[in-house]
Parts: C-alpha cells; structure tokens; sequence
C-alpha cells in the first residue's frame, strides 16, 4: 500500500499514535475496516509481534474496499459473527490496558467526511467491561463453532 | 404511542431510566431515531418541563420509522446538519454532568438484533468534551445559518 502513516496533529493521526503505543496486544472489535492508513498502522503491528486479533461484522467486511481480507493474508487472526444483526462494535483495546471507542468506523468516509467521536480510556474498569465483550465474543465467533446448514 | 416504557433490567430499561433521571436537560446528538421507547422517555421528560435539545443527521431524519417527526410536533427543538458527511454521533447528556456515549444508534434494529456497547461516564473531563461538542453543533446547525441554493 503506498499510502502513508498521517502524520502531524490530526485526529487520525493521533488515533494512529495510540494503536502504534502497543508492545504486546491488540483487540480489534470493528463493525467495518476500510481505512487503508489504519490496516496498515495494523500490519506494522503485526509485523513487530504485536498480537493482534480482529473481530468484524459478517455483512460488512465483504463490502468494497474492506480491508479484511488484506489484513487475513498478512497473517492477522480475523473472526466473524454469523447474525443477521450487526457486529457494530468500534473498539480497541491496546495492552489490554487502554481502550479506544466511539463512534467512528474505521472508514474514510467516516474520517473525511463525518462528524464522530473517540474516547480514549485508561480506567481500569472500563477497559475490563470492553475487554470481556471482546472475549466473549472471541468465543463465540471462533470458527470451531460454525453452523453450515 | 401505545408502546409502553421498558421494565425489567434489559439494557434498553437501564437506559431509559438514566435518560429519566434528568430534572433540567437532556441534551441529544443522534444519527439515527427510530426507537418508539426512547421517543416516548424523551417526550415524558419533554412534558415534565426539562429542556431537550436534539441534533440530529439530516439524511436519517426522513427515513422510515424516524421519531424525528414525532418530537418536532411535540414541541421539541431539533436542528439536523447540512452535509452530505454524516452527524454520527450518538450521544446524550443528562443535566450536564452525565454522559451516555457508545456505538448505539436509537433504532428498534440496533436494540434488538445488534451488538453494541453504551458508556456513561460521570467524569467531568469527558463529559465537557462532549458538551462543548454539542454546543459546537448547535450552534453551527442553527437554522438561522441556513443556506439555500
């Protein structure tokens, strides 16, 4: 991707800044995924044995310009729900330690164009509640558990 | 409306029950209203002689099943953007001190078939953060600064 990582002062930027902060984990709950600065703030990451896990919405992430399938095949562990309701989570939780949520899609559209918000949240309970949504539903989506019918 | 309040502990009956708690303000930023439930707290605490400001996304406003309608005729004041980029926030805050914040949108969808989080934050940092935000909006979507074309 030639695109590059934002730099200066705006809120992508920052956003970026924040991810790019993780030594170890990051827990991605993302309704759609198609800004492709944030896959590649990802794979980077990814690359530097951060751990990352992804988990998205079913309909979405087959929508044009998604960048799930790109994250899939740089190795990156991606679940899925099976509903017909959305996974329209938005959040991630870096170290399991500081959790970033809001209203914003990881989306261009919604980085351009939008008006949107983004917490960034330290407390420990908190971070606690998003991070037992994130394993819970882990769980649930792991492919083991899949119905074909 | 004949849909009556929620009851019981259902994450939606948690949330009336914060909204009802306001006693001077309520003051709304809402992509998306299509909740009977929610549109009937809001017009209680309408009749109860809280202030209620709502801002909302001009595209959304007009679909099917929008509340927006409904609040307008009851006398609340609502002001919606001018943009072709989405208003996608969806936040209230009670009395000025109390931040309801997350990845809900105000549908009868998102309550009942989606995975979502909902934050309520009492911290003053934030929740100014927020209120200036709205504040922002309100002021940048008053119908005086309309332009036609």
């Amino acid at each position: 991707c030639p695109c590059p990582l934002p730099s200066g002062d705006t809120a992508l930027s920052r956003l970026v800044r924040r991810l790019l902060s993780a030594r170890r984990s990051l827990d991605l709950c993302l309704f759609s995924f198609s800004s492709p600065q944030l896959a590649r703030a990802v794979q980077l990451l990814h690359r530097r044995g951060v751990r990352v896990r992804l988990v998205t919405d079913a309909q979405y992430m087959g929508l044009h310009g998604s960048q799930i399938g790109r994250l899939r095949h740089a190795g990156i562990q991606v679940r899925h729900d099976q509903h017909s309701g959305y996974m329209h989570h938005k959040f991630a939780i870096v170290d399991r330690r500081m959790l970033i949520t809001g209203s914003l899609n990881w989306t261009t559209q919604a980085i351009q164009s939008n008006r949107e918000n983004v917490l960034v949240v330290e407390d420990a309970d908190y971070v606690k509640a998003f991070q037992d949504e994130f394993e819970r539903i882990w769980e649930e989506y792991n492919p083991a558990n899949y119905s074909f019918f």
